[in-house]
């Protein structure tokens, strides 16, 4: 989408044709710094400290760390120690393990000689993927706005919609999953003003959705994640729409921490909460919740705040004692009883086994 | 409570007789400062800018205002005057205007000469009444984790409570409120952990209440506000009790914005959800919480968090881009049906109106 008037991406291939650029996320919103990473070792570390976050842009970016891996070492091993290394940076994601498993699979027949070239391909067909699916999570999810744009009577009527963490463009190669919809309703007109959460620990609404939100001509208003309830009860809110790290087959829904929270506020005011998803990020596998692994990040995340000084500078500040401990739990599991509907590349659909398998019929047995 | 080592409370006349001395509660948890308070702008301003907060510590300290005020002009116009300047500093606690219409009552008979022992003698008895009130609130409150520890086998199994804000000593003259029963199990010796909720956007959790429970000695551990559900879900909560800035007639009550999204995790997991409050917390006015006020603070307290870097040095930094606009509610009301209980200095009782005129019949027609 727009950054200052132009269109970009998170990740893409270099001018070279040997490295890959992408956003480092940890300096937005308040610098536009572009890193290029020449090794496996510089895709893991990018994916590890979050300079690239979000599930599927998580999947792309690992994809090209294979293709960069295989630069070094074609071999065999050399792929499959790749494959390990970035498979260890978090374990949330299933579109990290996903990505992996096409590129193993796209490589593994290929001569060395000509594995650079068929994972360079193999990585950027993923991302371009990603770009279509995403976009075709907005054609699907914008109707959502609109109806809710015609019962409010149309017109200079906003359409209020809450989001949790980021699930825009930053969080994908283009487009992103849960705010296309909004660049969709965007571009046709439809007036949309999205609620921001924070989304402590790690800011990633304040920052990053705002930031792109902004970047984009989208109105929006940042709140503290503890005021998501209350602007739901309000009546200041017609619709959610959040991302997801990890879907099950059943429909229980991995997400930012705190999203649990926002599901169940919704429930409470009947408001339509959706999560928008591309397919990859379906965990076919598991039916329950339960079975997500749910990553514990630093506790320096929650002791502390990182943000920027009036002067320009990165800083972190210490909000705790210094003797009192603290969790960081960087995801939770919405139970797809709360969840309204599903919204992915090819329709949206009731949050269960029966629903996805409507839309993705080659799933079942 | 402890600090230190040593007993202390958060306000008290200072020793020339003619002054008030307070914590300066934006200080903590990195600096134990105490400020004194020579005129009512001084007492306006330190409940203004939340040097002291909390809404039975805002009571006692707008009633210390007004012996201040008085000793400076004792007139009616002086007493009315100093009255409305105290009023406006805070819109949503009850405890503020019942305290001044206390200090009003028992100076409007006093001849002018008279005026200043009498103000200094009431604002005395209003925070004996409060560490009075919020003791019988720990000793009443107290079974609940008793029982609690003695469904869990008793011995080393440790109660688990969640709390939110700080509704611990700091918000009260001594004890606190949630957080008495608390600090009453532990002398009991009743192994007690405490949930700390972060509480965006002004972090009293994190700050102050992690600090207080670790002066006394008391296991905690912090956690984002977003993960309060999670640590529910998890089975790692046996009980939630927060404090409250007004609870209506009904038993609905206001308190710091998150509470009702804490509440409604408590619910969907079968957690007994307990609020604490002193009986001059209750608005015996109104029936509804959709009729209280609800302060908006300065949307910087969203945009930008305050903490302390590694060389003790107290900084706001940025989380937003400059151009997002941010609001800031600083409450919201939980409705009395998520209300397992209200926890008071006369006992417990469900949060109702007619709950509430068993404990206060004398509140009946």
């Amino acid at each position: 989408m727009n950054v200052r008037g132009r269109s970009m991406r998170t990740i893409w291939l270099g001018a070279d044709g040997h490295t890959v650029e992408i956003i480092d996320q940890t300096k937005l919103p308040h610098e536009l710094v572009i890193v290029r990473l020449a090794t496996v070792t510089d895709a893991a570390r990018a994916i590890s400290t979050m300079q690239v976050r979000g599930a599927p842009l998580i999947g792309a970016a690992a994809a090209y760390g294979v293709a960069l891996a295989v630069a070094e070492d074609p071999s065999d091993g050399g792929l499959a120690a790749a494959t390990a290394k970035l498979a260890a940076t978090r374990p949330t994601a299933v579109n990290l393990r996903w990505a992996l498993a096409e590129m193993q699979r796209a490589l593994e027949a290929v001569p060395e000689g000509g594995r650079f070239a068929a994972a360079i391909a193999r990585a950027g067909a993923i991302a371009e993927a990603d770009v279509a699916i995403n976009s075709a999570i907005g054609e699907r999810g914008v109707a959502l706005i609109a109806d809710a744009w015609q019962r409010k009577g149309g017109g200079a009527a906003r359409v209020e919609v809450l989001t949790h963490c980021n699930a825009g463009w930053l969080a994908t190669v283009d487009w992103g999953t849960a705010l296309a919809p909004i660049y969709r309703a965007h571009e046709d007109g439809v007036p949309v003003h999205v609620w921001v959460d924070e989304t402590r620990p790690r800011n990633q609404g304040a920052g990053l959705t705002a930031w792109e939100l902004g970047e984009h001509g989208i109105a929006h208003t940042v709140i503290v994640d503890n005021a998501a309830g209350h602007v739901m009860r309000e009546g200041l809110v017609d619709l959610c729409i959040v991302g997801t790290d990890r879907t099950t087959a059943g429909g229980d829904v991995a997400n930012k921490i705190g999203t649990y929270t926002k599901a169940l506020a919704a429930r409470d005011n009947d408001i339509p909460f959706y999560v928008a998803l591309p397919s990859p990020t379906i965990d076919w596998e598991i039916e329950s919740g339960a079975s997500i692994p749910i990553e514990r990040r630093d506790s320096r995340e929650v002791t502390h705040v990182e943000g920027w000084t009036d002067d320009g500078r990165r800083l972190a500040v210490r909000l705790t004692p210094t003797n009192s401990p603290a969790v960081n739990y960087a995801f939770d599991v919405t139970p797809a009883r709360l969840v309204t509907g599903l919204i992915t590349e090819r329709g949206i659909c009731p949050a269960s086994r029966t629903g996805l398998l409507d839309l993705f019929p080659e799933r079942g047995r």
